[in-house]
């Protein structure tokens, strides 16, 4: 039997990425989105000619001609309209955020200042035309792009939005997903389980995972009952965009999820990667509507979220995620299986460099050890041995 | 006059952490909160011998004894109470997660198997005793702490609170923060600002970098009044744990913040950092209130943000965060002043390694600048040259 490999999964997963549009949010609710317009410079930036020290402004020429005393004429506040110096051998007091008053062209600090009885005296030898000026249009002019369409919403973008005034911003719509488990062993979190029972737990780290994207997802639980499983997921396939599975895609004798998408018309893309763990993965599409059945051990459907619909999502929102984490394997390990291993590893952060340790796991269903560790280093499939100092792709989880 | 180091700023805000007691949150809020319990294995891991491939479970014995072809004599489900095989000569199929039948201590998997007239073939010359069996307890046993106190909840966590019936969970209670912007020329995000004033935008992203860290805060603007600014700011003492503000605290006529925390009996631990940007930055203590007064250019505040409250309220939850981040330098760099330089920078990963470059900045009232670089380069302020390869602390924002 021939396995997809994690690449071609990856490439097939790709390819069905889905553009949900596009939705106008308050713009403090943003963040973390994915922002779908430009966004411009509603003016200069600054917008005028910006004292940058508090201290005075004053005419460079009257200084550069001898003057050293200067005779405060007003107090030039930011935040308040611009100031006249009426007397080109006068100065104005002005303050940082303020806009430069008219006939002054140069500001000197408080620091560097002498004042006594209305009279400052700069204690200096050379002065700059222009010294502690913010010209207006410096950083950037009217229309400029500050903000490109694309790009995820972090705190900094949040800041240049209150600045050009966009109280409202086009970002994309998030995928309506439904995160489903099956398996008559599962109990409800609140219940306590029978010997030969365990609690949901599958569902609600995808949640989590989910909420890490600012995603809302709902879930369901199905029990291993064909007709009802045709019934409820022909409903959520309707209302939907993305249903994510957790279990019934091995070899079991209730493992009905592949047969029921199939008699539902989805597409099977692919069944069986060749990956540990998360080898039963199937993954399909109906239209649209987009469906990620993982295998339902802890372990794979976590490595499996992380790996494959990560970046379908990402794709998705038209972000580019092109700045792939690496670390570099600090002791030597062997792999035997040929598969693509996501091996369980520690981060440590030293010297610039990104070092992944090996987290002895105990399997797939060994949900705990995710708690030791922080992410998957991605070893090939092609190989035994891996090496101290090498260096392969690292899936991230904290 | 002596500046305070960025560093002895640090320390001395680290010293003035606050315990904010705890609080009981759903499970599935607790994202990104720090656990403020240990969380403990509340049955053994597995809770039983858990069949880990589907399959046919029978008896090692029998097979070593030469047989291979076992009679099926029924099926265990995932999520059945456990069955007794009969006959030791016959097996039981048995699917992934099920209880072990009695009488059984191994499984093999269908993919090893002929099955033909309710006759199942084994196709190995050798199974070892209790394979393809996760014995119970052998990842963790009950009353094993599975979650250590003070573990910041990432999806990860979130799993194994519902595995173990966590459905309410102790984490640290967030600070109540009020962040406060200063300053006349400072008009709403939804005014159009005349010539010589500017939007409000530092309190929007101090509530963005704050709601990063799950804190809700809430945000008033006062205008440059003293006796506006005592009123205001002595109720906001009484009703939150930390107040951020912004701008107001150089050597401007308007700069009121530091004489009216004074008024309010606030006491100064520093006032001025020798560091670009944020100089100016003014810190104190009234009790156990913590008043952070960050200079108002956008960049100033947004980085001293990140060097001084973030580590401020990981050691306030109780949180480690000893993992620090560290940056190699790609090119030369020449900084003159002596002040530790917080580089602006864009950050690649490559090769297991964190690279910082540049981003020509335009001073710290530069906003957009933000949106270019990703992090800051921490340079020490006992130095001018920077060379490249160099490895410096790293601050990132995205």
């Amino acid at each position: 039997m021939s396995l997809t490999t994690a690449q071609e999964a990856l490439e097939i997963i790709l390819k069905t990425s889905e553009d949900f549009g596009t939705e106008d949010v308050k713009f403090l609710k943003s963040l973390g989105r994915t922002l779908k317009e430009d966004i411009v410079a509603d003016r200069d930036f600054p917008p005028f000619d910006r004292v940058s020290m508090d201290g005075i402004a004053f005419s460079s020429e009257a200084f550069n001609s001898g003057q050293r005393s200067f005779k405060i004429e007003g107090v030039q506040a930011a935040g308040s309209e611009q100031l006249t110096m009426q007397n080109p051998a006068n100065c104005i007091e002005a303050m940082t955020g303020a806009i430069l008053p008219k006939n002054t062209n140069a500001v000197i600090q408080y620091e560097l200042l002498t004042i006594e009885n209305g009279i400052a005296t700069i204690n200096l030898e050379l002065v700059k035309n222009l010294q502690n000026v913010h010209l207006k249009g410096l950083d950037r002019k009217q229309g400029a792009v500050l903000i490109s369409e694309n790009t995820l919403i972090s705190p900094a973008e949040i800041g240049v939005l209150a600045t050009v005034g966009k109280t409202t911003v086009k970002v994309a719509k998030q995928p309506k997903v439904m995160i489903i488990s099956t398996g008559n062993e599962l109990v409800g979190v609140c219940d306590t389980p029978e010997e030969h029972q365990i609690r949901r737990s599958n569902v609600y780290t995808l949640v989590s995972l989910l909420e890490k994207l600012n995603i809302q997802a709902e879930t369901a639980h199905i029990i291993d009952d064909k007709s009802l499983l045709l019934t409820k997921i022909n409903s959520f396939l309707n209302d939907f965009d993305v249903l994510l599975f957790s279990g019934a895609v091995s070899k079991g004798k209730f493992d009905f999820i592949p047969d029921v998408l199939k008699e539902l018309g989805v597409q099977k893309l692919f069944h069986r990667v060749k990956q540990r763990p998360g080898k039963p993965f199937w993954f399909g599409k109906k239209g649209n509507k987009t469906i990620f059945a993982f295998p339902g051990n802890p372990v794979s459907t976590f490595a499996s979220c992380l790996k494959y619909f990560y970046p379908w999502y990402y794709k998705s929102m038209g972000l580019n995620s092109e700045n792939k984490n690496e670390a570099i394997l600090t002791e030597d390990y062997f792999f035997k299986p040929d598969l693509t291993y996501f091996l369980q590893v520690k981060i440590t952060r030293k010297e610039g460099e990104i070092l992944a340790t090996p987290i002895s796991g105990r399997g797939s269903a060994d949900l705990v050890n995710l708690v030791d560790s922080d992410a998957f280093l991605e070893l090939p499939d092609d190989r035994r041995n891996f090496t101290k100092g090498e260096v392969f792709p690292l899936i991230t989880y904290r």
